[in-house]
């Protein structure tokens, strides 16, 4: 690589690909909102002409049906992206972020919501992959070892600016610096406290619940999540079979999927409070900031976390400023990439609510775990009541995927996002012409036609 | 048309038409976040086996790139609807409306908020279309036709049921059926009274302002409104001349199109405050509930205006709740169709607030007009306050467009929504390979190639 090849190199062309995991047939992942998912990636491939052999890679977690359309909204953003500088985009992604979210006609689909949000999301997610790549470090620790003006230019403060401005964010960050260098080898040697929500889906047995309730504790977790909302009765009998599984001493968190109306959110969760839930999650919907706010008058002392289907900072500061929250939940691939989870992680810290990432998924799990590593790092300074979420699903088609242990995940090492795929994988699981959709599709057809033909 | 024929009619087919009309050459529709908008629609025809010829149209307005996506999302929802019945669907939309709402694959994509929600709008909306064609009555008369517990049955309760469920619903219903013949009576002699954003658009010259802001007041038009938010001094003049070409006493209302954080729009409108403008419309984000409501504080007597940008009833209710509202913006194809309308215009009702619809782009005064005049014969029961946009654009490419009489709407009396195109329309801006479209890339597609040659 040349110096000259480096300053003009452009970006070149975007890559998307529909990728899609036939887990319904497991039920793994089944709650009371999502019955049979089959977890998804609209996933993209930048690519450049700087002649490095590095690609950013990023993409949109969805649960199936409408991949499709997601990947057609990644499609969207090329014009805006090819033939940018790599060079200026990678030291300033809040360039391309800006860029995207600005786009005038585009904008109408959301604003900032979404399917075209989440598209903008997984773009600047693969410039962030690509920083990475090219300042040989993890996201984690390029965002902890950035200057606090720097990072603060990265977050869009429009209409956040009520809650949050440019110069509370500096100082917010420059407070996080400090005793930096001093955690970060705590993170190394540690990790960074997780909790799992294998037990817990809807579609488990009580037998398997209890069984994989007890292995999560022997596995060093001190908190594991149950899905509710279905059924009371079960959701009775399924909570006594985890405490009695697990004990008191571990958290049962339990999540809703948004299940409820406001007062059925009270009723349901007070019905359930002999087991000692920890926090109620999505008792409703992620747009209703009022209502969350009367659900945690109602529920309390179990706490109300929300966020995996929260749409922008927005409605994350309106939720903050009603004091709606105990707990907030960020997703790596649900809003406007890095730059708008740096604005998410800064209004949290601002209000002192802690940050419980949603993962599970798609590759959530090593993304996301960049976030609340370089947040302890280098922004609120603590691990005190935040854990992320774990879920033992397709890790193997991540070339740098998650670790667990002892409870803890393990700093990711590698440059870069830890959001690329094996090329196998992609492969085998392009929709609907990968290795495996084409085979399986093919049996479909000949099952139906054996049907026509009787 | 037989009887057997009808009672098996299923549908068929969903034709998904990418619409796009070239407006950013004139600079119509301009405003301080829209600069250059192409006005398009993500267009669809709902094909039945019924052999009756009927169809129904539905499509989503956007404002031009992306309307692929909008499309794709739209023909994403084919296998909800294909094989369904058309008798029992058209004698209960709510069925169509519920199952697209409730697909938990494509709710991930949302939930209830844009892309894919707008797609599951534009195909109620044709449901609704085909009912009222299939009725033979416009859909606005199909509403007040209808009997409340039905009406009431058509609404999803879910998230709103803490503002409004459905005893009180069909309690407002049957209020508004009192004295519903004579409000008939008086809409068709009389019409529903609409304003005019035509000459306030931002690009327009300040001679063109005042031109046509004269020519509305003698066109009968008792408000007009005005884009502000770019430039605080322009502004002021341009506040200035539309206010002297008007005189006291007719309404103008100023709509910044989300430009501002909360305090800038509280201090910009108060610098406006001179010219005595009547409301300010979406001073900031839509998805801002609190925000609003600390902009209705500080710019009192100046009304509050917003909802075109509103994604669905859950946050509609939390504006009201929260009084952040004077006056309640709906949109015809931002939120979930005809439905989910029916529970914003319930919501409404019930907290007295005056809904004036967001109108203009393509076709958006055409749908709109049912939804209000249907409010004021069977529901609120009032045109107090209440005011339909109107912008002179690109009626003649519809069936059944609205025309406008001494400032007022006359009402519809064509079967159906009159969301129907003209096939010539259809076939001329259709993206990319429309007559229009085609020449105008290839001769894009010719001067690039002189350019290069050069």
């Amino acid at each position: 690589m040349n110096s000259e090849t480096t300053t003009t190199a452009r970006f070149t062309g975007i890559d998307v690909i529909d990728i899609r995991f036939p887990t319904s047939r497991e039920l793994d992942g089944s709650d009371a909102m999502n019955p049979d998912p089959d977890y998804s990636a609209a996933y993209l491939v930048l690519r450049t002409d700087a002649g490095d052999g590095l690609e950013g890679h990023g993409f949109v977690f969805t649960i199936g049906r409408g991949n499709e359309v997601q990947s057609a909204a990644i499609a969207a953003l090329r014009p805006h992206v090819l033939g940018l500088s790599v060079d200026a985009v990678c030291a300033d992604p809040g360039l391309v972020s800006r860029a995207l979210n600005e786009d005038s006609q585009l904008r109408w689909l959301g604003p900032e919501k979404g399917v075209m949000h989440m598209a903008i999301g997984a773009v600047v997610n693969a410039v962030w992959d690509l920083a990475g790549k090219r300042a040989g470090k993890p996201v984690w620790k390029l965002l902890a070892d950035a200057e606090p003006e720097w990072l603060a230019s990265q977050v869009d403060y429009r209409y956040i600016e009520d809650a949050l401005g440019p110069d509370e964010a500096v100082a917010l960050l420059r407070r996080g610096k400090q005793g930096s260098a001093e955690r970060e080898r705590r993170l190394l040697a540690r990790g960074y406290p997780g909790y799992t929500t294998s037990p817990g889906w809807l579609g488990y047995s009580d037998e398997k619940l209890a069984r994989l309730a007890r292995e999560a504790v022997a596995d060093g977790f001190t908190q594991i999540k149950l899905k509710v909302g279905a059924d009371l009765t079960d959701d009775i009998r399924r909570l006594r079979t985890a405490r009695e599984a697990v004990g008191p001493d571990i958290r049962i968190a339990i999540d809703a999927n948004q299940r409820w109306n406001v007062a059925e959110a009270v009723a349901w969760t007070n019905k359930l409070a002999e087991f000692d839930p920890y926090w109620i999650e999505e008792p409703t919907s992620p747009d209703d900031i009022l209502g969350h706010a009367a659900i945690r008058d109602g529920v309390a002392p179990v706490k109300v976390a929300t966020g995996e289907h929260v749409q922008n900072r927005v409605v994350f500061k309106q939720l903050l400023q009603a004091g709606a929250l105990d707990v907030l939940q960020i997703d790596a691939t649900r809003v406007g990439g890095v730059n708008e989870n740096l604005a998410i992680l800064l209004l949290a810290a601002k209000y002192r609510v802690p940050v419980c990432p949603h993962a599970g998924g798609v590759g959530l799990c090593e993304l996301v775990r960049h976030l609340s590593m370089f947040d302890f790092v280098a922004l609120s300074g603590t691990t005190e009541d935040r854990v992320i979420e774990y879920v033992d699903h397709l890790h193997e088609h991540f070339k740098d995927p998650v670790t667990i242990v002892d409870g803890h995940y393990t700093a990711p090492v590698l440059p870069g996002f830890s959001s690329e795929m094996h090329g196998a994988s992609l492969d085998t699981y392009r929709y609907p012409d990968g290795v495996f959709w084409a085979a399986d599709l093919a049996a479909q057809a000949s099952d139906h036609q054996k049907e026509t033909d009787r």
